[in-house]
């Protein structure tokens, strides 16, 4: 199974504004592609936070199953589609492998990011970067990461301003970018 | 006077590794286009720290001015070609254009940038973006900095993986990115 982090990032590597929950900084150019970009995972990872942030019916809800990482399950509403999970980063890579799924779309937030990178589970990031600086809010790599040295594999356009890069950790399986929405 | 600022930072945005000061991180690339890249300036600023993080003799030493930002300047050795200022940053930026100088580079670290940042005193930014993700270490912009937007003047490759990248503030006057050293 592939895992793919997928964020957007201001200059200074911050996935919020300062004190404001959900890439609220993204241009319209990202928020197209991230919806496009999406439709090739048939799961997905993220924090209960970056959940709870998600608007009913995102293009994160669609068709695929979300795993939410949280400490306690308990007192959750079930969710079609949702499954909660106190389980470290390997165990529930492993699981989801074990259960037959191919792509993994990691979407956060910045401890999420954080763990899975310095277990050495991410594939992949497809990070758009933002032409904006924001001095604060939450950092992409949010607890210290050892080790995470990527290759670039590619570079685009998303519009004039606002660049979707491709990094790719050596020796793992090259999942190329889906094409940018017009 | 042109205000560029120069950096080297990681995917998640920061400027130096946890608990290590100066650019550990950038790549032989970076540090030969960094010494290339200066010459063009006859001043520079930053902080104290990084002001003492930095080897005798390395190119920031040159020829030009450095002005490094300290609260204060008392029981500091004078060094030939260095000034201490307790001045904001608006004011140091006067004082530079006043007596002359034409183009100043912005050397860091994160609070400078941020300061200088938030107050609309930068031209442009060189970025260098290594292919690594940090998880700890300074932010790019360390203090919160309003309506930092630019726009994306070009981007180069300095090796295979790493990225450099020029932006440029809205109305402020061009000043093209030197040649890359081979």
């Amino acid at each position: 199974m592939n895992v793919v982090l997928i964020a957007v990032v201001s200059l200074d590597g911050r996935i919020t504004r300062p004190g404001e929950p959900g890439p609220g900084f993204a241009s319209p150019g990202d928020q197209r592609w991230f919806r496009e970009a999406l439709r090739g995972f048939d799961c997905c990872v993220m924090g209960r936070k970056t959940f709870d942030a998600i608007p009913p019916g995102g293009p994160e809800a669609a068709t695929r199953l979300r795993v939410v990482m949280t400490r306690s399950a308990a007192g959750r509403t079930a969710v079609a589609g949702v499954e909660f999970s106190a389980a470290a980063p390997a165990e529930i890579v492993a699981g989801l492998r074990a259960r037959g799924f191919h792509r993994c779309a990691l979407l956060g937030g910045g401890q999420i990011y954080a763990q899975f990178l310095d277990a050495g589970l991410v594939d992949a990031m497809w990070l758009t970067l933002e032409p904006v600086v924001l001095g604060g809010g939450t950092p992409l790599a949010d607890g210290i990461v050892l080790g995470a040295n990527f290759t670039l594999t590619e570079s685009r356009r998303l519009s004039h301003d606002t660049l979707l890069l491709h990094y790719q950790r050596a020796g793992r399986p090259l999942m190329p970018l889906p094409p940018i929405p017009a």
